[in-house]
């Protein structure tokens, strides 16, 4: 799974029949990347998301079962609403980039980072 | 799921049995990096898709279930021909690129943007 | 699916017992980024492709449906030689390279494009 | 599979129905590339690894099948708490970088490997 | 598939019920990339490779075909030993980068190039 944000719609009025009646959100990943990945990813949405909010996005079978349907033409779908992310100061000790830099960087996405392991 | 542009038809006379009768497109993605990425996808298209229409692109066993048939051997196909993209200014509010600076990059490839959220 | 050139063949005699009597070709993919990609990807080959030819590959169950066994350890196999390529004109329109230079780009190597929409 | 190390966890009270009672972790992936890869998976985790464990991940049904459950909207999680990492010097004998150099590169990550091969 | 070469192994006492009694390898991608890619991949092994070995990997359904059981968690396996790779430089003919170029790349990381095509 990923870690995604909402940042809009998709609208398609011919589509194949299984697929009427879903929600097609516009998926922008989140990584730490230096350089912001901006693939475009398209998810079924049966949770009701909002623009701006932090999703958890599963692709293929699961992306169908989160929907309630294994017989839909889709293979992405939002499966969580995500309350809250923690990184763990700790794991990146040895690490080339430091726990503080990947934070900001993150944070200059609009991505909020708690802190744990920090005791 | 990826939203892609139709550029295109690809003809094989020679194939496995089971994709007599299948319409192969040619299918750009369509995404917001800096450099556009050129990846060709072959997609099989069962709405009849015309060249230069925005699709929405679908893998695996969800592409099967798009052309009616769960045992021919494609793994891409067709789900939806785009009416529109909506995309919400505020949900970029803190990105490090701005909503206009993307909006313009994908009209530039000729994908039009509507706005939302800027009320 | 993807488009590939057929450029070698693979050997082993060692191998999992599902997999006797299979042909194995590397394909090389065809795109059009600047940058060729030159990832090796490893087919099956239930069609007698020949080197040079241009072949269209399916991953996952798709590809064992093509090699007529759903139960053999493949997941990539050819399911089309390709007759040819046509790309549109007019989908190109607004495009921030055009149609020639992509056209250029695959002809030096070795890929013919037919045009259509130049009407 | 791949080998990630444990950054994280991902939090989220509204979800998909099938996905109660599990845990998300984030797992950076570690590879040895020289620039590290930074994208973010969140894998669900049915072991209990703990921040800074290197950890063994794998995607699709096998992750719902380490889950105990195949009717989850989930497509990766934690398959194994990884013990040591044995890179074989000899394998690097021809290669372009040296075992020397991969290997430093990944201790400054935090990953220590043991080295077979040296007699 | 693809083509890897086996450098190391890797080791995991605590790990899925369903994962005992297999054997994981560290498999390193061979491709014809200027640079090398060096993604580490684990890979289940039901035949025994050695270090420095070429080696055919499968994912997915076809990984736990090689390994005899459909419900194991592994998504990738090694399912052949490879004996020779064989390139066509007829292939190349029209290619940007000709054949000697490549076969001099891949002999640089240990992969012997046999030669077809060339009468």
């Amino acid at each position: 799974m990923f870690i995604g944000k909402v940042v809009g719609t998709v609208w398609a009025t011919k589509k194949v029949e299984n697929l009427k009646n879903l929600r097609f959100l516009l998926v922008q990943p989140v990584d730490i990347e230096k350089e912001e990945t901006k693939s475009i990813v398209v998810a079924a949405d049966p949770l009701g998301a909002g623009p701006g909010e932090l999703v958890l996005v599963s692709f293929g079978r699961a992306a169908r079962l989160a929907c309630g349907n294994e017989n839909i033409s889709i293979e992405a779908a939002v499966v969580g609403i995500i309350d809250s992310i923690e990184m763990n100061r700790l794991a990146f000790k040895n690490a080339v980039e430091t726990f503080d830099e990947i934070k900001k960087r993150l944070e200059e996405r609009g991505v909020k980072i708690d802190e744990t392991g920090n005791s």
